[in-house]
């Protein structure tokens, strides 16, 4: 038999992770059974099940895999002695998530905030992805906090608020901006990037 | 036979929508049965079907007042000459809605955000759902619009800016902080104000 190389296992893992988003995405992870998610990768049970038990493995291993790009991504930004301001950030940082991605379009659409949405549904009643979610976010959010350091020393915000309840607000700004378009259809990300700007230049009344 | 007083039907009506809420909020929609909601408003069937023909006309009627009673408390604060900043804003207006529904908590524990979660997975594939959430955002979307407006026109704000987009901006802020409250477990308001408050203390770079 020829070795299978670790490229080849990896290339495999993708393809069945993307397929199972798609599936989950598409019609929800309740209404999704495996048979769905071999259809959709065009595998046999034995080669999907070499690397994943079942649908509660394959939702864990996407929910840790995009916290975990999302962290890295932040993490990165968050080093730089002056890190850009958060309408340049979240810019960056959504542009570079899409382009990693590309089998989560369909139609031009992105179907990540559709999977989004129905990972947080699932989370209320699943204690294992629950646990998968809280954890992959305190990280997104040590990274958040570590950015709105890096703004407080650079001068760039008031120095006296909790980090952690601007990295809070930050990611909901972002969460609640993929919620509306999951729920009304493709919004560009400039629109995000031109709020976070309005809000930004109005300055803050009680600390100047 | 006595009349029924259009307080007594109000009254009934407002008993049948919170039960119903709160059995979606804690087991999801499909999970939910009719027979859970008369169980839980102490009900007969005919009591209940009086007022809604089944789960889809509750969840609308849900859905609908809350967007409602959401557009109205920002749309009184928009009339204001010089609305008040973001911050103030959000901690009146999600103050308001907590004490005006107070059979949504349980164990002190507010069930709105779990319920707001799961209508939008719902959302997904419910069109008549999503006629309802749509039309009800388009209109908070309406009153967020004009109090940017008044905040451009006061000069609190930068005025080049399209206020729908700093409209969603703000929208999508409360949406994902309500995200984390029904991921993580409760959230003081007083987190969300602080955040915007490190967003706005920022200023605008570009604009100045």
């Amino acid at each position: 038999m020829a070795r299978v190389s670790q490229q080849h296992l990896d290339a495999r893992r993708r393809q069945i992770m993307d397929g199972a988003a798609l599936c989950f995405a598409r019609n929800g992870f309740h209404a999704t059974s495996m048979q769905d998610v071999l259809k959709e990768v065009d595998l046999s049970a034995g080669a999907v099940y070499r690397y994943f038990r079942g649908k509660d493995e394959l939702i864990q291993a996407i929910v840790t895999e995009v916290l975990d790009d999302v962290r890295a991504a932040f993490e990165a930004v968050g080093k730089e002695p002056s890190p850009p301001p958060p309408h340049e950030l979240v810019g960056t940082v959504l542009g570079q998530m899409l382009r990693s991605r590309p089998a989560l379009q369909v139609d031009g659409v992105f179907y990540f905030p559709r999977l989004m949405v129905q990972v947080w549904t699932e989370t209320l009643r699943n204690e294992g992805l629950a646990t998968v979610l809280h954890e992959g976010y305190a990280k997104v959010r040590d990274a958040w906090v570590e950015i709105v350091k890096g703004y407080q020393e650079a001068g760039m915000m008031r120095a006296d608020l909790d980090p952690d309840a601007v990295a809070r607000t930050m990611i909901a700004a972002v969460q609640g901006f993929a919620a509306q378009q999951a729920l009304f259809g493709e919004l560009p990300v400039e629109t995000l990037q031109v709020g976070l700007r309005g809000l930004m230049s109005m300055g803050d009344p009680a600390g100047s």
